[in-house]
């Protein structure tokens, strides 16, 4: 039998009164939802380094930094994964803002089934991505035989425009999301992540933060995943409510759409295009 | 006067009750605590490329990307910033975890007053940017002018080592901040993010992303920072309540401490050193 929390709260409680043989069972810190069973007592979990994952993180000109690098941590908390930043060649690749960041890997150097293929957003960019042939044939090719077919932010319409995401249900930027998934026939979702058998897509640049601690719990367990996010102190305070569309204020959310509206006018044409080369 | 949401919300209910003018008030979204003012009318305070900040982000072999790409992203959404990655010559730096990036300005390149200067932490090799005289050299003589100085993760301790951080209040890491701060004579404060006068520290890895929407805020107003926060679409999730020593379950934060016990020895007797030699 599973307990949750309040449970073993509510039997520690029930076992001061003589009421029950749990007199023993922690109480959870207070005034916290629970997650999930108490953690092992053999941290095995954490420190062997098991799996061997084959991580494939794909990197190309323009992309959202912390749209990899998010998830990236996560992934590389865990022990023996190999997580890798992949690119035609081991020319370092331009991202947007000023980042540059190398690649350990070519395309030719990525096992045929990985593991992960994780591919991130972009702004204007993901325009000249979509149109890639490369990049678009990568992901097509190793996106067929990968254990889990993930992306976040816009990376999702990349995943869609290699022919991965037909039929899906998947998330993406709120921005975007809804007019363009379905440009590659994508049924979208309103959800900060969202499994749809091995496809996993996260919505805008920080929703990797939280994808990339589901794929932590899905290849490693809850109780890795618990000490992953307790190492990157993962206990946001937004300063604001104003990170999606449902809490912001209307001003925030009108700006934000006038300037992306051409943006995803073009986004959804070149889904389109995708669709019909495909 | 400024009215916050639930003034607003109360005005626009007491409106229908005819007992006031502000009728045509709006209603926040359901739910959701409030977070100031409405915002402008005017969008200019995001689409104008104004300030011209100069933000020098210091990179040191080994550290922790997302410490940095966190409130980078939030930095170069300021339009008109000019965020650099800064490191002693343009030769790439290789991080931890496979990730390398490419610095944008060397040392010499940095203004001798910059509005922010930002140092990341590190795991282990934060013991050998400790003893990188030119690093520590570097943020004593920026940080002596700097508009802001800023650091998350282990990185205040490197700010502290250079001598920045005595008798202020600052934050950290939670596995180190109580025991290795005041190694270098600064006052350990539990909290997500610290202002004292013009030292913001943050907590661990991804408190980094609450530390740059509150320097944003600080620097562009609250309306600017809140259409950051929407394009990042920071509305987090966290799968666990385990993102902090007050909310995970005790095997979680005993683990992690294990694993640090050694490690925090050897950073507060690296900070004794330094704040001998000073």
């Amino acid at each position: 039998m599973k307990l949750s929390r309040r449970e073993i709260a509510l039997a520690a409680l029930l076992a001061g009164a003589g009421l029950t043989e749990a007199a023993a069972a922690p109480v959870p810190p207070a005034g916290r939802t629970e997650h999930g069973a108490r953690p092992s007592a053999d941290p095995s979990y954490f420190t062997k380094a098991t799996g061997g994952e084959y991580i494939a993180m794909v990197l190309y000109p323009g992309m959202t930094a912390l749209d990899l690098i998010g998830p990236h941590y996560f992934f590389s908390t865990m022990r023996g994964a190999r997580v890798h930043l992949v690119a035609p060649t081991m020319a370092p690749v331009a991202c947007g803002q000023g980042i540059t960041l190398s690649p350990t890997a070519t395309y030719a150097d990525v096992p045929k089934a990985v593991d992960i293929l994780f591919v991130p957003g972009a702004g204007f960019p993901t325009l000249d991505a979509m149109k890639n042939d490369q990049l678009i044939d990568f992901l097509a090719d190793r996106g067929e035989r990968a254990r889990y077919v993930t992306a976040v932010c816009i990376g999702p319409l990349l995943l869609g425009a290699a022919g991965l995401l037909k039929g899906y249900r998947a998330t993406a930027n709120w921005g975007i999301r809804d007019k363009v998934l379905p440009a590659v026939g994508t049924i979208p979702v309103d959800a900060r992540y969202v499994v749809d058998g091995n496809r996993i897509t996260g919505g805008g640049v920080t929703a990797g933060i939280d994808f990339g601690l589901h794929i932590a719990t899905l290849l490693r367990g809850p109780d890795n995943a618990r000490v992953c996010q307790l190492l990157a102190e993962y206990d946001p305070a937004p300063p604001f409510d104003s990170g999606s569309p449902h809490n912001a204020w209307p001003e925030s959310v009108s700006l934000v759409q006038s300037m992306i509206a051409g943006f995803s006018d073009d986004l959804v044409a070149a889904g389109k295009a995708r669709a019909n080369k495909a």
